[in-house]
């Protein structure tokens, strides 16, 4: 490089540079000021460190063997899609993840991992749409057809009504030229994952009016009341397979009905789902069990709402130990807010438990942000999502020293159209301080995820970081119970229930990962 | 509804249901359980709001009138949105929200807006590509190729090296059937825009790519003393038309050439921009000016860092108003943190000031996450991006008890391939809270955006909430001024400079709003 200094300026800085250079030490202590900076650089990590979830979680032994494979090969995928360039699938829409995310010894350690509870779950979206084509569209009196924008319709009658050209699915079926790929049609058309929502519903309202029409073609089903009770029995089945011992469900709980059309009240509907339950925890005994979320829908007349909650009222008096409370559901940018409901829902006067979803919302300052504010004053037990707390400072640190813990569903709010890379999740802020939170799946069978599992690897591999390893996930299951809606006794026994089997979990998938027997992408 | 109750369990509940309503008083006070509760409300609603920036932020009863008008317009837009269920363009990709920014009110009031100073730009992405175009290609020795992509590489040379198929642009001009089109390839070719990047380049690698191609198409132009000089003229130009008055320009300084080959030191570059900088403040002397970061490339080996280092030292010294300090530049996933380079950086012991990029990243604990920390020990004046500052709760305190602001460039990160809908930009969850912040623009002309105008705009509409109006905008513009690198005399200026603008600007745009001449969307 030739290099042009040209007139006095440029001399005058010759001189200065080395006038400045002279005027240094010969030999500084680098050393030692390379050896403090890092001194101080590892303290303040180590002090930030420890305001993470699970960063003080103790580990024994055996668990801390585990925590070294899941965080080697955590790092291996991150590192590998940093410096190698390539894509980060973790992060990615889960409908193009989904297969990849299976594949990984990650996932398959977490699929085995007892998960303790899942907290925030909608009873119509809970059961494999495998086992509904494969078990309910067998019945007698299953009735289907086509709408004119080509999604399948599902309903159970004596008669099927004349608004729309009900078939029934067993003729269909057997007129089919291949069951096998009639029932695929079926599955596929009621799946969400079927088309990418992120691709092909550009807006958060066309993904909800998607995600709607889920519950349109299943409800006709769902809403028998002896489908629900065997569907809720296959969805307890389930989530004990994917490792998770207790649930609490919202529900409407009202308008279930027989196949003549004679429809029932909300304590049969509590009933029902009691009964089930019951019978279930008594064949499973290392099946913790389930409570109810009485949840009404957010665009029902105030008069509603209050009768809803009076209903409430008297179900959780007569079933206190199943019955955890009440809440609102359904889009919440486009309709009511909670204040618009305040006269109905200061009615218990605190005797109600409430589990208010709030936030479910990017909208800032709206009034949909600001159900977080009427959640709170109104003694929430627990947040739905909260995606938007994090832009709540005040109402965050309220949070965290009431011990309200936000349900965070990233699946949910990735495919419901608020956020696409998992890694800018607002929670994750949140969850590295420390805050209170438990990891759901919200309406897991709509995206065909599994009951739990996916929405936990997304926690590890998108809402913590590299550093970050099993004592994440353990605290998160310890949290699942610490913030149920279990009394004390009853969190001590699921504590009890869950250490056994958490600590037969790392016995034998650490023998398993050592013998080669659990082996990823 | 026919209501079945079926058995003693039903009865009871009915019984139960009666005795729980008749042991309540008639008339309960509930018009008082309202008011109190609006009035908590609406004190932890104020409480929070006094936390976010700009909300302390004084304003006159004219900058009231601005407020609102500013106010009524960002909700209509939002709330349109949110309840009316159609997209919000003001969050989607640069590349789809473009002209549809251009045509608000906002933005037609926020490109009228003193915005006070843009502090993170790169010195070779700031001067519009149409200028680029039909000026300097305009020139002669002026080259070009398409290269094998089809991308246009231009360069200006004596005569051109046999490398590659240079053409002069002249006569390519001359020789097309229409120059119009001819040039509008030529910018086409260059823009990023022209191809939605988050589209067309599905990682953030591939976006990065594209991003570096931009550099080097237009380098062997840029890099020529002579262009650069009317360049860097041109780019303050823009930046005053866009109503910015002052800027802070990172630059690598050396490496600029003549026709003939020769090249020049960083004092050459240094001192290029001092001169046109200072004849254009002499002749605008409503343009307060600008100060050079020395920026290193982040790839290079560690011995080129301490030379940069030693040479900014002595600028520093030679420049002590013009010249600011160092950086270190590129894309810093897949290279050096800031520790590989320590014992460089560690050098100047606190003699030279810093102002690094740090955590331009979605990568939680990672090495390029952690840069945050080296930056802080380094005694970092401000941090470029921080985009991942947010998910570190101990490094945010820190820098914000240490006034360490975050140069935040929203269209940037978004293109840039770090949040698609830019309300899930992280640094809009420490924005809610205070944390001291100014907005920049990177290198609007790499994506032809306004020197800083959508980046206000993104700033405005995506990274506050519905009800934060121009205070936020005045304190972003107060923010620019005291997070410079400018001495506290000089800020003073810079403040009374603005202000006079500012009083101006409040009085002629209120005056245009009211008789129509301003009229958006």
């Amino acid at each position: 490089m030739v290099c042009i200094v040209s007139g006095l300026p440029g001399l005058a800085f010759v001189l200065l540079l080395a006038s400045f250079v002279s005027s240094r030490p010969v030999q500084r202590d680098l050393a030692a000021d390379r050896e403090s900076h890092f001194l101080q650089r590892a303290k303040l990590i180590d002090e930030e460190t420890k305001l993470r979830i699970g960063s003080t979680t103790t580990l024994t032994p055996p668990e801390s063997t585990l925590d070294y494979i899941m965080m080697r090969e955590k790092r291996l995928i991150m590192d590998e899609s940093r410096t190698n360039r390539s894509a980060y699938l973790p992060a990615y829409s889960f409908h193009q993840s989904k297969a990849y995310i299976e594949n990984t010894t990650i996932y398959k350690i977490i699929k085995r991992m007892p998960k303790g509870a899942a907290l925030h779950l909608h009873d119509l979206a809970i059961t494999s749409l495998n086992w509904v084509v494969k078990n309910v569209t067998y019945r007698d009196n299953v009735y289907m057809y086509y709408d004119d924008k080509g999604f399948v319709r599902l309903g159970a009658f004596d008669t099927p009504p004349a608004d729309n050209p009900w078939k029934l699915v067993k003729s269909q079926r057997a007129a089919a030229a291949d069951q096998d790929i009639f029932d695929e049609d079926i599955r596929k058309s009621i799946s969400m994952l079927s088309n990418d929502p992120l691709v092909t519903y550009p807006t958060i309202s066309l993904v909800w009016d998607r995600f709607n029409l889920y519950f349109g073609q299943v409800i006709g089903l769902l809403f028998n009341a002896d489908i629900m009770r065997d569907y809720y029995r296959q969805a307890l089945v389930e989530f004990k397979e994917d490792n998770v011992q207790y649930i609490e469900l919202r529900g409407q709980l009202r308008g279930f009905s027989e196949l003549n059309g004679t429809t029932h009240d909300a304590e049969f509907g509590a009933d029902l789902y009691k009964d089930v339950t019951d019978t279930f925890v008594r064949e499973n005994p290392d099946f913790f069990g389930a409570k109810i979320i009485m949840s009404g829908l957010r665009y029902k007349p105030q008069t509603d709402i209050l009768d809803e909650v009076k209903s409430a009222m008297a179900l959780r008096q007569k079933y206190p130990n199943f019955f955890a409370g009440y809440d609102l559901v359904g889009q919440e940018d486009p309709n009511y807010p909670l204040s618009y409901y305040i006269d109905a829902l200061l009615y218990p006067e605190n005797t109600l438990p409430y589990f208010f979803h709030a936030a479910e919302t990017k909208w800032q300052e709206t009034e949909v942000d600001y159900n977080l504010v009427d959640a709170i004053l109104l003694n929430t037990t627990r947040v739905g999502h909260g995606y938007g707390l994090a832009k709540h400072p005040k109402m965050s640190s309220l949070m965290k020293e009431r011990n309200i813990a936000v349900e965070v569903n990233p699946i949910s709010n990735q495919l419901l159209g608020l956020v696409n890379d998992l890694r800018n999740h607002p929670m994750a802020v949140l969850m590295a301080d420390g805050f209170p939170v438990v990891i759901s799946s919200d309406d897991p069978a709509t995206w065909e995820a599994a009951p739990l599992s996916h929405d936990f690897f997304m926690a590890f591999m998108d809402l913590s970081g590299r550093d970050t390893g099993l004592g994440f996930l353990k605290q998160l299951a310890l949290n699942s119970i610490e913030y149920s809606a279990m009394s004390s006794d009853e969190k001590i026994q699921a504590i009890a229930l869950w250490q056994t089997k958490w600590d037969t979990f790392i016995r034998e998938v650490i023998a398993e990962l050592t013998s080669g027997q659990i082996v990823g992408r």
